[in-house]
């Protein structure tokens, strides 16, 4: 393999084409684009079919290990691989957050020839969905901090019960956790509040999980605000603010269309959280590909049993979308990772490792299995790879019934999965594919939940801290459960303990606390720690940033 | 005067042109057009001419009053009115807040039949540019923190005199005055801090005095932060922040492209406070519409002490820019108010009332003389105007060698701006204008101070506070003498005192503290409290408004 050059290079090196070109392709005219410059639009919700036709093809991975995995890369990847063998297939992907950008991450519409373009916008403001998200969300704080200020306000809302944050997308610790209101009477009244990064709103949740406007609306509503001074529970609906929030979100409801380097449709629609929302794009989006091609590829942050757990029960739960072939995305170096024999391992042709480490895989694939799928296999080629590793993989996931294809559509694009593209048409045409949840929406909670963990994660059981128990108590006195459930666990391990990798057996999860997100219709149990706000290393990206004279960007990656 | 419809009615009925029409109109081609939507684009910086031609024709008023003047919709109004004379002119107008959208205000766009559509697109989120500027900000703001939370940073930046504030784009007082960083070591430094309007942000008024790329990220470098804990100033530039802004700023740096309710070209951009900033669009949209035009038709906030006085030393000092004709607009209901006679004399015809009140607008009027320009007075028609009034009113102009004419455009549009709009023409091609400023670049600070005071106020001299004195003193060693001086005065009094109506005489006005504003190129004397961050009344606009699920708006205005 020879060296590649970098993202962003890549990316301004290709040739661009105008986006009502990428449009004709999948038979949009010019009069149902709105444009966002030359190469972005938005598509009309109108576009969207009743019973859309096309295959719909979820991108998962293993559990995720810190070198990457090129889940977002593999997807556009084998999305212009579908198109390589003659297939209409559109990449449907997540927006990336703008925080990240200049944190660690650089950016992210994939990688090396596997990319989506203009990557400069999409990695920056895009078509400005995230700040109209941002706006909706700190209106509604607006409005209930202006509520405790008003002494005409009939709600008589208790600040201490208040369970709605303010966003903003930055990587900025310093608004974890902040005092607002100081300075007496005029300046409003002192709590404490924090700003999340705007993917962790709960209304780009909602966003991301609404049929049209006006489920939107009716979500948005929904929206657990916090309790009167007499315990009743309140909802945004009960201070007038969602008409003034959907018109906020007015534009940011309809999905972007952009393209491949390759010049294939894709889709960008949305950033959830994978950590305590559902991690994958908009519904709307989803239908929208699945209106206008013949196959539709997207993906779901993390790994499988958090990604295409939630994207099956959450998204498809809801929106009645079924899954036709599911892909996962390994890679030798993070099946040698899960092996737990350390770092030489790595860095060696190590067969051993290969065969230690694959339980993480095999329990990835155990679990699409049970869902009634049987799942292809992505192996994400890297330069150190060697073809005893490829061929010792594959021969493992072959025991299991899935066949693994080797992608070089990092290093060679839509070519170099070109092969996976192929199996995957064939399995989308199998006729033993068959879709099915593992709970149904009337199972209770506490059933959804010991599903989960214990078929899923391969838990011995659950336990529940005493604050979740009395918080379940409550969930269900407020009638929320035919909720869907929104694990918020690591994602670097089945279990809730990071460092347990591989396929741990012999442990219980613990479901520490819980919060409510009704407007997106889930709640969430917390296994650990979450991160809401990232912050900003010592030395952030944001520094190696640039523009020159002529308008040309350096420093995205 | 029939009842006139509300704003959005009559936007929502207009007929609106594809904006390639528009701009066609002034012989930009679609290649040129970066479109958002069918209605909106944005234009690209080359086609801004080195020595446009187009004559330059200022909008301002007299002394503001709670009933509000009119100043956009006449400026919207005149241009319909050249328009209607056969005049190729082209509106340039800032870009509405949001945050006044959800408070008390509604909308700003213009009113009655003089308003650019798409209000509400023009009134939500626009193209983004507000967005971008309070991403940058708030992007020097974590990076500010940051520094305060790396060991190895070199700045050594002392956290009690960081100068730079947050921003959002909401009325949202409980966020005026805020402590940052609580939680311990991982959530930063704890600090005071606080969020001002974005409109207030330094990075707007940058923006709106930036020549081009280069020059804007110079004047990003420039912004002061604080101090080290040594005492040496530090700046963006000390940070390596600028790239990463200046990144975040590259869309909204080009001017907007819509059009009035009668077709005509108006370029949107940038909207800076009046209040602690030069409150008048970009000089690129200013520029951009001279190159393009034959006319520009533009506008400053508050009245003609405040809004003209920075538009001429402040946007004209650095740009180069030379106003060619002077609108003021002024009302019988303002004019009466001046007279400090109270309410009875609002509500009935009253001769005497405008005799006693003209007082204000004269002294509005001797100011623009004394800047080489004869102004025209726009008189802005309201229903319950007499005849009678207005005679009373000209006639008194008239004494000043002044022509006053009425103008009916929010009722009629440009046809009720035609007689103006031939005033205007007249006065552009006089001969007896020559704009000159009243104080040079190379004048001291509290000269340039004393100078505004005494002749555009007519105070009899200014007095520093002591605090004042230490501040103008470190202004001056860091070598910021050669600034533009821009006043935060009370917009409804020539004085610092805003109960003093008409034309006060005999006051001094007093500096309070000042403000460094290092990267706009100017320092801001305070003379009183000035608000940067607007409350939500108690029951606010936000609650009216809504949108039905075919996507119609209602309650913007």
């Amino acid at each position: 393999m020879s060296k590649i050059p970098s993202d962003i290079e890549i990316a301004q090196n290709a040739t661009i084409s105008h986006i009502k070109e990428i449009a004709s392709k999948i038979n949009v005219t010019e009069d149902d684009l709105e444009y966002y410059g030359k190469f972005k639009a938005k598509l009309p919700l109108h576009l969207q079919k009743e019973n859309p036709q096309g295959k719909l093809i979820l991108v998962t991975a293993m559990s995720p290990t810190k070198y990457g995995e090129g889940k977002t890369t593999m997807t556009i990847g084998l999305t212009d691989g579908l198109n390589t063998i003659g297939k209409k297939a559109i990449a449907v992907l997540r927006e990336p957050s703008l925080g990240p950008v200049f944190g660690l991450k650089g950016g992210a519409a994939g990688g090396g020839f596997a990319q989506v373009i203009p990557m400069e916008d999409i990695n920056l403001h895009f078509t400005g969905d995230f700040s109209a998200i941002e706006k909706a969300n700190n209106l509604l704080s607006a409005i209930i901090d202006n509520h405790l200020q008003n002494p005409k306000s009939s709600l008589h809302l208790d600040p201490k019960s208040i369970a709605w944050k303010r966003v903003m997308d930055m990587n900025d610790r310093s608004l974890r956790q902040i005092i607002i209101g100081v300075g007496g009477k005029a300046n409003g009244t002192m709590r404490e509040d924090g700003f999340n990064i705007t993917p962790a709103s709960e209304v780009m949740a909602i966003l991301c999980l609404s049929k049209d406007l006006e489920d939107l609306k009716k979500r948005l509503g929904n929206i657990f605000v916090g309790k009167s001074i007499d315990g009743k529970a309140i909802f945004a609906r009960d201070l007038n603010v969602v008409g003034a929030m959907a018109v906020l979100l007015k534009d940011a409801l309809k999905p972007n269309l952009v393209q491949t380097l390759e010049g294939n449709p894709a889709i960008l629609h949305g950033g959830p959280f994978a950590s305590i929302a559902q991690g994958t794009n908009s519904v709307i989006a989803t239908k929208m590909g699945l209106s206008l091609g013949e196959y539709v590829v997207t993906e779901a942050g993390f790994g499988a049993d958090l990604g295409a757990e939630k994207f099956f029960h959450i998204k498809c739960g809801q929106s009645g979308l079924k899954p036709d072939v599911v892909v996962i995305v390994a890679t030798i170096k993070a099946i040698k990772y899960h092996s737990g024999l350390g770092e030489e391992s790595l860095n060696s042709t190590d067969s051993f490792a290969i065969e230690k480490g694959f339980c993480n895989l095999e329990k990835h694939i155990e679990n699409i299995q049970k869902f009634g799928i049987n799942p292809v296999v992505c192996i994400n080629a890297f330069p150190d790879d060697t073809s005893d590793e490829y061929e010792k993989l594959k021969a493992l996931c072959l025991s299991k019934g899935v066949n693994a294809i080797v992608s070089t559509a990092f290093a060679d694009g839509g070519k170099g999965a070109a092969k996976l593209a192929a199996q995957v048409v064939e399995a989308a045409n199998s006729l033993n594919n068959n879709y099915k949840p593992l709970y149904k929406t009337t199972d209770g909670l506490e059933h959804k939940i010991k599903t989960i963990a214990t078929e899923i994660y391969g838990a011995a059981g659950v336990e529940f801290s005493s604050k979740s128990r009395t918080q379940l108590k409550m969930i269900n006195d407020l009638g929320f459960n035919a909720f869907s459930v929104c694990m918020a666990k690591t994602p670097s391990s089945f279990s809730d303990n990071e460092k347990l990798l591989g396929r741990p057996t012999n442990f219980s999860i613990t479901v520490r606390e819980f919060e409510i997100a009704s407007g997106a219709g889930f709640i969430i149990p917390l296994l650990g720690d979450v991160m809401r706000m990232p912050g900003l290393p010592s030395f952030p990206n944001a520094e190696k940033i640039d523009i020159d004279i002529d308008g040309k960007i350096s420093g995205l990656s």
